[in-house]
């Protein structure tokens, strides 16, 4: 496909950036590797009907008090008052299938709401970076992938997963990438491939949940395609978009 | 050195991201390697007495019309009006030699204003990294590094750059850092060290000044070590710090 023709993938590396970047883009991939997104992709996957992403505790407090199962994630640690956090494994429960859950996170619902003027805002995670991928490439639309970033600071393991994302779309030979954070990040991503935890010991986030105990959590958000839930904002909700994928590594 | 008894050196990629980083730090090192903080450290290298750094072309016209010296670049371009703009070799004009000359840039200039609240900002580039890493080793105080970027953006050559410093003061056992950006800095340079030019190949502000023709600039800034200036802001005037550099590359 002549260079002119192609769709562009970019990364932005924090919400406080997105401004900058949104020009120009019809899609938007937010990612919070650790743990927000994957937490989501998994509920999809698991049967929670729909999730819906709020930015204050408070938020997550009304619904709560209209009988919704609510998550709130503050530096890490679940909210009091709350019965979980964004811990992937909580997502799972069966007791959730079918229902809709309110949460809120330090930084990824943050950067959903910041997200929600682009005309799709999809959810990414290194858990469905293939089903996300696959769809991505069927919908010749401007992709912009937004990292959560730690409050508004760049962080490695969303710029790991956001550069793997736009070095497969470019794969695709029907994207491009003139940034240079995009640059940057297939950079990051490619030399991290090997072995992705011992790349992200010193990261800062993954010392922060290792002080929590959350190794478990942290294993399963850096492990790639245990899912092929693609979870979608509309009308305020997150749900799983209709599409069947089928995924060469899964079969 | 204990850990505990570090200083610590942190890249910020962008002016736009300043505030999240600037509390525990007494030393700015601003980088704008294409071209603005290159062509300070060439000016200063060679008989400027002072530069005055400012902000908008307006600022500089006034200094202008004051009977100074102006320079004035906006896109990589010369400002109609002024005699240059921010091309290293231009600074090095003998006919300049002693005097004080203002200087508008779309990057450097702007970074180096919102880092004046620092109790000492200095000015750093690849050609005066070692005599500034060597200064820096001197000072026992935390140092955060700021790239100028590109329009608030992401940039590769400052990051390279940023992170060949961090890499060098933490070299020294005297330094640690904790930021991702750091880190991710750190292994970009790294990685760019073998061949700058091909590493930068892609990036966008190269492309940028190729379409200028700005090629001898840019290999010029991007070549390490060819002058020992350290340039740092003193009542809103950069000069030389008075600092006796013994570079083994340059014996």
């Amino acid at each position: 496909m002549p260079n002119s023709r192609k769709r562009r993938v970019e990364v932005c590396f924090s919400p406080s950036q997105y401004h900058l970047y949104k020009q120009e883009f019809e899609i938007a991939v937010v990612i919070d590797v650790l743990r927000a997104t994957s937490a989501i992709c998994a509920g999809l996957e698991h049967g929670i009907e729909s999730i819906i992403p709020v930015s204050t505790i408070e938020q997550a407090r009304e619904y709560q008090n209209q009988g919704l199962p609510a998550a709130a994630e503050r530096e890490g640690k679940i909210v009091e008052g709350f019965d979980f956090g964004n811990s992937p494994y909580a997502f799972m429960n069966p007791e959730l299938k079918g229902k809709t859950v309110a949460l809120t996170t330090t930084n990824g619902t943050k950067a959903i709401e910041i997200a929600s003027d682009m005309p799709m805002v999809v959810i990414g995670a290194l858990t469905n970076i293939d089903a996300l991928c696959a769809w991505l490439v069927e919908q010749d639309k401007n992709v912009m992938i937004l990292c959560s970033g730690w409050k508004d600071k760049f962080n490695l393991e969303d710029t790991i997963c956001a550069g793997a994302i736009a070095d497969a779309l470019i794969d695709s030979n029907k994207f491009k990438a003139d940034e240079d954070s995009t640059i940057a990040a297939k950079f990051i991503s490619r030399s991290a491939k090997e072995n992705i935890f011992s790349f992200l010991k010193a990261s800062s986030h993954r010392r922060r949940l290792k002080k929590l105990n959350l190794n478990e959590d942290v294993k399963y958000c850096l492990t790639p395609n245990s899912v092929t839930a693609i979870p979608y904002l509309v009308d305020g909700q997150l749900q799983k978009l209709q599409f069947e994928f089928k995924a060469k590594s899964l079969a």
